[in-house]
């Protein structure tokens, strides 16, 4: 699970400081694929989201703190999101 | 789910607000029933991303296009954990 967020990590960030500059499509369909591929591993949704807030602190190192607070508070409201998809393992698993 | 949204959407953009403001822990504990409700209700993740974008855009009107593009991009990565919540409920409904 670490494994495929650090692997993706640097191509997430490539992906976004491009759809930043150029608003490219192209950069939108590969980001599904990292999107398919961490929920395939049983990757959170605050994980995604925490990945996306080290990515912008890359990208933009002068963030503001209001920016930085206000992505806290987005990560705490997915946090719920994450415990319901886990339901989705211990409901396929009970099925098989 | 429309209605939920409305009726979350203020408190939501308030605590949003408060938080940025204070770093009150209560607004937290607040954003957490909000979030449940959401849960409940099947709002997916992506309408969530929405409903903070909105209130960013409502607490902030200069922001930055960065900062929108940003967001959209992470609005789509969001999607497909989406479609993986929408599975709880087939097969919730399938055990049942």
């Amino acid at each position: 699970m670490k494994e495929t967020i650090e692997k993706n990590s640097i191509k997430y960030q490539e992906l976004l400081r491009k759809y930043i500059n150029t608003q490219d499509e192209k950069a939108l369909y590969d980001l599904e694929l990292i999107s398919k591929a961490f929920i395939k591993k049983n990757i959170l949704p605050e994980e995604l989201i925490n990945l996306h807030i080290q990515a912008m602190e890359n990208i933009y190192p002068q963030l503001m703190d209001e920016y930085k607070l206000s992505m806290e508070f987005l990560l705490e409201a997915t946090v719920f999101y994450g415990l319901a998809l886990q339901e989705v393992d211990y409901l396929r698993q009970e099925k098989n």
